[in-house]
């Protein structure tokens, strides 16, 4: 028995649900000959002792409990920020997948996140896209509907695109969103992803 | 009224699910200083007269009918390629939001895919994962294993990591796989996602 979730041999209707693992997979591109150097340096600047992380060729994978998640995910954003690179990160965030196990995180750990207090002051404007999707529930479009209303609220300004919904802001105010989209969906759904691209530095004249 | 499906003022549970219009939205990265020029000169390589397109900073939009767009993605990606560049490209196949509208589409076209010819003969590795989200039904999951499955019969060797199902295999192996994944995914849920990134190049010792 398979599953995208990540767990093998497991009855498709396990226990994941009921657990609070959260997780984001994630890849991130600078669009620079540069590209190694930027994520390695990235990489090394941020803790993510208060998460289970994974690398591999396509993306990196943080586990654990939602605010050390987003956290580690923020911190290496930032770290890796340059001025004249664009650069972008996409992924999702996802939790209770019925397969899942409680392998892979940490969840006992307790505690203010690491990488905030080293990144909170670094500020700069990004654009990004998200797309929710609430599983297992017929209802799941006024959980889309919901969390576009947060990004109102909390001065994003979305926008309707597409298969998705396009927010701006700073850097700080787009992880804020998303941990509070998270933390909003996993009330509507047992079983979510988030879907998310946030691109600094486009050249591009439509911005 | 808003959905991140690219509606407004619609009722939520609209006549979109009804509608045979397949979308795509995508993003596409490569790690080099000429990103600007790679991208141009690809999307200026590329026939779109089958498919409607927008190209916003954060991401290209197509959308019509299911051949159309997967031959559009496919021959912008393979137009694209260069063998010292490593380069992704992620996005998302959609079809059926209940908010979606007969607009922004191209239906009534017929015949062959106007890429293939053009890029068939063009083939380099490629790595991917993928993610179905099938919406509004119970039984997603097993869409999920069903989707898993044909990457096995496909010969692409999925493997389960956590969050998504990873592929590998030629570059037309892939885009064909998605657009089968794609048709079936249609067959269990009037409205899904299927959420991919490919990458080509990758400099990391992992693969």
């Amino acid at each position: 028995m398979v599953n995208q979730c990540g767990a093998s041999d497991l009855p498709w209707h396990g226990r994941g649900t009921e657990l609070d693992i959260w997780g984001c997979r994630f890849s991130f591109y600078p669009m620079n000959d540069s590209f190694v150097s930027i994520i390695t340096e990235a990489l090394e600047k941020t803790r993510t002792d208060a998460v289970w992380s994974s690398i591999d060729a396509l993306s990196t994978v943080y586990r654990g409990r939602l605010p050390f998640v987003v956290d580690a995910a923020r911190g290496l954003f930032v770290n890796a920020y340059c001025s004249d690179v664009h650069m972008v990160i996409e992924g999702q965030f996802s939790k209770g997948c019925p397969g899942d196990t409680d392998g892979d995180s940490y969840l006992a750990l307790d505690g203010e996140p690491p990488n905030l207090p080293r990144v909170r002051d670094v500020h700069f404007p990004a654009i990004a896209k998200i797309a929710l999707y609430p599983l297992g529930t017929e209802n799941y479009i006024d959980g889309i509907a919901h969390v576009f209303r947060m990004a109102e609220d909390a001065g994003l300004n979305p926008k309707i695109i597409h298969y998705a919904t396009r927010i701006e802001g700073d850097i700080h105010e787009i992880f804020d969103y998303l941990e509070a989209a998270c933390g909003y969906a996993a009330t509507v759904a047992s079983h979510f992803a988030l879907t998310f691209t946030v691109s600094v530095n486009s050249p591009s004249l439509e911005v």
